[in-house]
């Protein structure tokens, strides 16, 4: 079985309780959660949990099968990565200095990122993309000195007409 | 106390069981979790969660002193709307004819929206911003016809050089 991110996206009824069920259940197994979203739908009342999670594709495929059986789950499907659209945000306030200021927004640019907020010292920088796009601007960006970091989990949809709807 | 969105940010250690104890904490309390979002930070084995919680300020203080209760909770703060940059991303996948793919178009081009894929029948739209501006997007694109919708929880970071950092 080979080891790798798993991306599940799971239908939910929109109660209380149901993302602390749906979480539980990963981690009894003692799975690592990569990165985890959720938001509401077009539907009233429905929700999409987004997870990224770090697995073989067997014990991966046996944790769909226990979550389905949660009440409020109202549909799972593993998504292959060939196939789908995965997004991310993540804001990012880097320090600057009037000698750094005009390097740190170039490599915004080139990353098509946009700056949210400029401060004397301090610039937030908000960059959307894929989990490689989103470290590599890390990367770049680390030398002049990442004061404050918040990033959002992936969510992700599957290319062409295929949906996962109720 | 007021009644309203509470934007929660809370540093946390990276551990399998973390999420599902904070998720926990609120769900105890019939807390209605509006948006919550997961991600690394740039410190290892630190994520920060940020989580959207309707509610009045009381309460809200009471849930954020029990968290800090847990052991790997690090730091916690509850950022004002004046004072912070809150930013989500959502997909859309809308239904699109020759006829009608124009108008979906400039509407996504109105709100600074990325097409990300494209089939026969339907296009895969990206769109970042506050819940405000994502809002307002899929009420103007609701006619069209949404096939599917996946959108993140918001993720926050203060304005200026404040930071919450360990």
């Amino acid at each position: 079985m080979s080891d790798g991110i798993y991306t599940v996206s799971i239908l939910v009824e929109n109660t209380s309780g149901v993302l602390s069920r749906v979480v539980g259940m990963f981690t009894r197994r003692a799975f690592n959660i990569h990165s985890l979203s959720v938001g509401t739908t077009n539907e009233e009342n429905i929700s999409r949990i987004t997870i990224e999670v770090k697995g073989d594709a067997l014990t991966v495929e046996q944790v769909t099968k226990q979550l389905s059986k949660i009440m409020e789950v109202i549909k799972i499907k593993i998504l292959k990565n060939a196939d789908m659209v995965k997004r991310g945000i993540m804001l990012c306030k880097v320090k600057t200095s009037t000698k750094t200021r005009s390097e740190v927004l170039e490599i915004a640019n080139i990353f098509r990122a946009k700056v949210v907020d400029i401060a004397p010292s301090t610039v937030v920088i908000e960059i959307t993309g894929g989990p490689s796009k989103l470290d590599a601007f890390i990367d770049m960006i680390s030398p002049y000195g990442i004061e404050e970091l918040a990033r959002t989990g992936m969510t992700a949809l599957e290319r062409g007409s295929n949906t996962l709807k109720i």
